[in-house]
């Protein structure tokens, strides 16, 4: 594993300052001499020279982090605001609408819905024909690329585009859709596409081990420009992207996020909306006395019951998408028309929350902004008293219905909501789920602290002073555990200090966050796992709360034994015959088949390529060439250095282009290439097929070679083959990894579990001193995790079965190992006695 | 490295379960029917049996992770408060003193300066008897311990006493000490006392891998519950203690911080101190216009003068330490007189601030917790004005002078505070220096904000309405730039929010923050880096800002190729020799000295164990009297077996004790153990010192064994050692590492360092197609960073440096080593035409 890629980097690194001298070399330092000739015959000259120097410096500092981030950071607050100021102008576009035409409720029906509907559909649309990687939050794909698994399309600027366009046109909408995820999306792909276009200026960019460091920065440049949360956006990204955080690099996350977040809000001051910047949805609770001690009940009640929703959310969406797949018919008219089902969707969303209809009981004229707003508003909307009326002024009206109460109205806010929320997600359109969770999260706590005040009319505290509750901070607490439960984060607590720009319930807020990702840990995956699993990326599962039993199982439990194997001394046969019987992408090579003492691991692809090209009819025609040759001898010399030399280029070919490709990242798995694939398709007809394989990849045979290909009849070329396969497999032009992981057979799942997310490992090879005895893959893992999680699928140790080998046995085992090795040495040679290198004796000598 | 410790794992979990299987099927479980029996006899027996298994279900609750936090916030958050308690009296006392004697100058004077230092040299005095590894912050030495090291006695309860007491009398002297890493370190030596308590109730806590992740949650607990701070105390932990932090262990922080924040603030409210929970300095800005945005610039000029601050004052405190180390004749006197030097910087420290001297100037009678709320304070302190004279009440009166104003006042109290308190931590007491730090910077943040104020007394904003500047606002952004200039840490913008309790002033603070970071960073290592080089513990230095040029560096620039190693098939005199002429503590195994296929790693015990039991007497003894035993043959049989039981024994010996001794973490390193130092020692005469190391090690021979000694002259003992070391090693007693850390010398310098930060290693070696070429240790990479930071010391490649080899030839000395393992097992073997497990036959037969 290291081995491979660190030889990468080594090339890179070669490559790089290669073409650094290069340019150097070559354009600027003769150019210049003549070029400050020519300007100082200029009147303006030193100012010419001045301003070539600074082009010059600045070029040379376009390679420096800060640089990159401080652009990341000013374009994706451009972004952000220029969207925001987009979806603004769709909402109140809606809005004018709906109010213009109050003299017809049917009009005033038509417009409410076909406006969100039109906008979805084209968001589906347009996402699906530009782009469909952009469907969705994009959250799930960055925790699998920032794990080293390279997702096809996922960074481009044509998956920008759509995302930026789709999910504009979606949350303007008006649908209960989120702009969170996305912009984490859309931040990595604007991190992706700078650095592609830094890249000009200098070399620096090609690194793609920096390139994912900036990738985990954009990430938290995306939470912090959408919230104006820098430091919610840093901690947010790490919780949902990362298994293990290099502190190194949080740095590069609050910087950007940081100056990302500022921008964001100047542009805020700058059109004028503020006075100054402030928190995007401030509040103006009272400080010295936010809430009593006796409140704090309450307040882990909304985050239990905030765990329990949360789970059920995100069991709802799954259930949701399950639901469309499985449904055959269904699944099949939607298929045909693909904008159908978002149309559908939207249809019945805006109908319910039209409101003059259903939407009167649950504020439905309300923007997901206003609804925040009126959400964590300072006032207490309930009855307190008998002839203390409160009046609902501005949006807050909304809220009011003249038949029923608050209570009703954020009950049935709630569980519409709810159910919308989960459906609204599913759309094919991009869009997050952050946001729609945070406004029912702030609708729940809003009722338990309504209910609070109603209760205590004169707040609980019964000293001097009068404190009434506040049931903006109940809001508050409550959005914070519910989106805290659905994405399994604690960091949305920092997100609503800063969203509100109020610190002062930070313990209530805490502690519903916490006991919200407490119940719902133990009850679902987070959103953006639950995500992974259905889209099937690779993924490793956590290790839950409580995992004394990991400790107990250990790699020998669960690693496969029955591994195909590659060895030194093998033949060409040998190759094939491990092609066709294993499917894995990485094969171990060992010394012997005795000894399997593990040398390297050696690329699938690679197999292929060597077996390629020994049957590769190049080499067919060299032999024949030669033997043609040496029976006819009146050649010309020339012709056939031309042909050694072609031989030569065929053969090394299938290893040069992985030297040639730009780097790798370090932790990067690379896709099974189409090379690898046909020899396990074809298994029956290798020969002939692997001939077909390499004549498609290879450059095209000239005339004289198809000539003198013609001479052999397939027998004859079938009867070569199997001459060749016969041959000792020479592995000088094989790239060998000659350090892959290595795990021993007493290591614990827990820690087997930390290497792999550390590292980001795929597999790694089971060793006992020296010798492989096994192999443990992702899924083997995976496997077990889940398996001794959910009891079921995989066989896994109970607490007590460490004692069916005992520390003796065990010890023992490893010194037998140990022994046959020595006894094999003893046997062999004495190094010490006979010369170095020199070979050595046997106890029963045999003729050759 | 892995193979070692997980072997060790394995070992613990069997014996772990063994011992709980033990437990259950000796004692509870016959029992338990005696017992209900007994009870239901009684009257209340349904009750007793209900206890009996709430009892029993509780202990099986203890191990679980929630149970240990709870009960480490608990514990802690009691510690905190009671130290407090403590310090409050013991200010108060001193205050009291003060008052009392307001008659006489030179009475006040002296018990003035008298009263601290008598509490400072009683804390030095204290912690130097009890333990001195209480001394100073604690941050580097938990740094050092998480990064797997094995400090000893720093987690003992021993330490803890020192430490809690010596803290309460430093702070209890008023001198400019900080809390906050001690606290951590308190905290840490609780959770490791808490598992070793808890453990008695179940093994889960002897699992050393565990109780790591549990030290890192305990340095949250210890910021968290010092200043009611959880979300920044658990950031502020990760960044001064890891270098790659697992998100799967976020939550435990989080956790157990906030309950240990929430338990403290509830004690203050039980103990009436306040009203109900809210933050520790809690501040008082306005919510609606904290800050215009033209103040920015002021703030942006904090933050860069507090970085160049910041490294002032870690240069200044590591040139006082050095200066203190360098002077010898100071050196004698003092260290002699260890307690001199505490009292005489107190004495001086506290005469400068004595109320009616100089402290007149710098507010010296304030406390560092009034100090604080004073320059937190919401009101202007400079004239504004000529008519808009500002009254100062209270404890504010303490910065207002007749003859001077208060400018003067806080530049006299900047300048005496910098230099006292990076004096007053070097003072061998259990101290930390972040508090007076923080509250430098309030001071100068103050300053920068009175300026303002006085230059616009109507504010910078034009339009219709006024707001005023706000300094207090300036001291919030002052404290957090400086403290995380001194820590390198950003988090200290977290926790500012969170003891001030507002949120508003987010953007001013984050910048400032991370402007003093960047300037910081470049000039000074942080203040717990620089007390861990000073201290010399071992570091690994972080890669700068801008490491480019880490790329092109490569292991092979930097490895240590000239290593000792044993082989698999060596004689005991190898082993000697090998032991004189390194002393690496871990030794690489190889198959033989000519193919140099790594096979493991050996710990340099392991091998002075082989050896000294190779040469022990019992051995000797053995040999003797089998020589006896053939000559003569009339001794009894039994005799002899018990001869050869305590043989085994002893040979078995050196063995075991690994095996025995509770789990070591995952990655800890062993300190050499004494019995590897008398080979080296030793050097010249090994026979008989041999001897002596055994016969002290084991057990002491019996009557007849020291008659049978007796007979072999020391002649003949050395003769026969001779013979013994000329036998071949047996390595099946010996513990063997199947899996050491492997690189390749293309890995980059980057790399290197990421996996020896992520892993914790101390050494990897270095292979090439399984051949052992060389290795690096944590030295070496030290070397190669701080060389290349500094541009001297190691040998660095240049940037075009990588030109000197291309890639063509590195793949062709990658070939020719493979081609040679290849060829040499072309000439000895064809295994898979030779039976399997057979010998096989050579070119030159030869006879034997």
């Amino acid at each position: 594993m290291y081995g491979r890629y660190t030889q990468d980097l080594g090339t890179f690194a070669k490559d790089e300052a290669a073409r650094l001298r290069l340019q150097e070399g070559d354009t600027p330092r003769p150019r210049r001499p003549s070029e400050l000739l020519e300007y100082t015959q200029g009147r303006c000259a030193p100012c010419r020279v001045c301003a070539l120097q600074c082009q010059r410096f600045l070029i040379s500092k376009v390679g420096e982090d800060w640089v990159f981030l401080i652009l990341l950071g000013l374009v994706m607050a451009l972004v952000s605001w220029a969207m925001d100021f987009a979806i603004a102008t769709c909402l109140q576009a809606q809005k004018w609408m709906y109010g213009g035409l109050d003299t017809n409720v049917l009009l005033q029906y038509m417009a409410w819905v076909t406006y969100p509907t039109v906008l979805i559909t084209f968001s589906a649309g347009f996402t699906q024909i530009l782009a469909p990687q952009a469907v969705g939050s994009g959250i799930p794909e960055m925790k699998t690329i920032l794990r080293g698994v390279v997702l096809k399309e996922y960074l481009t600027l044509k998956t920008f585009v759509a995302k930026v366009i789709g999910l504009t046109c979606a949350l303007g909408s008006g649908m209960p859709l989120g702009k969170e995820g996305p912009f984490v999306h859309i931040a990595s792909m604007c991190a992706a596409l700078l650095s592609r276009f830094l890249s000009l200026f200098g070399g620096f960019y090609e690194n793609e081990a920096r390139n994912i460091e900036m990738l985990a920065a954009a990430c938290a440049v995306g939470v912090g420009c959408c919230f104006a949360a820098p430091i919610g956006g840093v901690l947010f990204s790490i919780e949902v992207t990362s298994t293990f955080f290099a502190v190194r690099n949080y740095w590069r996350g609050f910087f950007a996020a940081t100056f990302s977040a500022f921008i964001f809000r100047v542009l805020a001051v700058w059109n004028k909306d503020e006075e100054t910047i402030t928190a995007l949805f401030k509040t103006r609770f009272r400080l010295d006395f936010p809430f009593d001690l006796q409140e704090l009940p309450a307040f882990a009640v909304i985050g239990i019951a905030s765990g329990f929703g949360g789970a059920l959310f995100v069991y709802l969406n799954r259930k949701i998408v399950q639901f469309m797949r499985r449904q055959k018919t269904i699944n099949r008219f939607l298929m045909k028309k693909r904008l159908l089902f978002p149309a559908l969707v939207t249809l019945i969303i805006s109908t319910l929350t039209f409101p003059p209809g259903f939407g009167q009981f649950m504020a439905g004229q309300l923007t997901q902004k206003d609804t925040l707003v009126t959400l964590f508003d300072n006032q207490t909307w309930a009855k307190q008293g008998i002839s203390d009326e409160f009046e609902y002024l501005g949006i807050l009206e909304a809220w009011h219905h003249p038949r029923s109460n608050v209570f009703v109205t954020l009950v049935v806010f709630i569980l519409m909501k709810f159910w919308m929320s989960a459906l609204a997600t599913t759309i094919p359109v991009p869009c997050g789920a952050f946001m729609p969770v945070f406004v029912i999260g702030a609708a729940f706590g809003r009722l338990v602290g309504e209910s609070m005040a109603a209760w205590f009319p004169d707040g609980i505290h019964t000293d001097s002073n009068i404190y009434r509750i506040v049931p903006g901070g109940y809001a508050v607490v409550g959005a914070a555990a519910l989106s805290g439960a659905v994405t399994h984060t604690v960091s949305t607590a920092v997100i609503v200090f800063e969203l509100t720009g109020q610190i002062s319930h930070i313990l209530p807020v805490m502690i519903a966050v916490i006991l919200a990702n407490a119940v719902a840990q133990s009850l679902q995956p987070s959103l953006y796992d639950s995500i992974i699993r259905i889209k099937k990326l690779p993924y490793l599962p956590e290790l839950g709360w409580g995992h004394h039993e990991k400790y107990n199982v250990r790699v020998e439990d669960i690693m496969v034994r029955d591994i195909h194997y590659v060895t030194l001394n093998c033949k060409y046969r040998d190759l094939q015959q491990v092609l066709h019987s294993t499917k894995m992408k990485n094969l171990p090579l060992v010394e012997s088949a005795e000894s399997m003492i593990l040398l390297g691991s050696i690329e699938r692809t690679q197999v292929g390529a060597l077996l390629s090209s020994q049957l590769s009819p190049q080499r067919r025609l060299l032999t024949l060439r030669q033997k043609v040759l040496s029976e006819d001898g009146h050649r010309l010399s020339d012709s056939s250095i031309r042909f050694q030399i072609s031989t030569e280029t065929s053969s090394g070919a299938p290893a040069r282009p992985a030297l040639r490709k730009p780097l790798k990242p370090a932790l990067k798995r690379v896709p099974s290439s189409p090379a690898d694939s046909p020899p396990v398709g074809s298994a029956d007809h290798t020969g002939i097929a692997l001939k077909n394989l390499f004549c498609a990849n290879a450059a095209e045979p000239t005339e004289e070679e198809m000539i003198l290909g013609d001479k052999m009849t397939p027998a004859e070329i079938l009867e070569w083959e199997e001459q060749q396969l016969d041959q000792l497999v020479d592995f000088s032009s094989a790239k060998i990894d000659p350090a892959p992981f290595q795990l021993v057979e007493h290591t614990s799942l827990h820690k087997t579990h930390t290497i792999f997310s550390l590292l980001g490992l795929d597999h790694a090879f089971v060793t006992s001193i020296g010798r492989l005895v096994g192999m443990v893959t992702l899924k083997e893992l995976r496997k077990a995790i889940e398996g001794s999680l959910t009891g079921k699928g995989v066989k896994v140790r109970p607490p007590l079965a460490s004692f069916r080998d005992s520390t003796a046995s065990t010890t023992e085992a490893d010194t037998t190992a140990l022994h046959q090795l020595w006894d094999r040495h003893q046997h062999h040679h004495m190094p010490r006695e006979a010369g170095p290198g020199g070979d050595d004796d046997d106890d029963t000598p045999k003729g050759q």
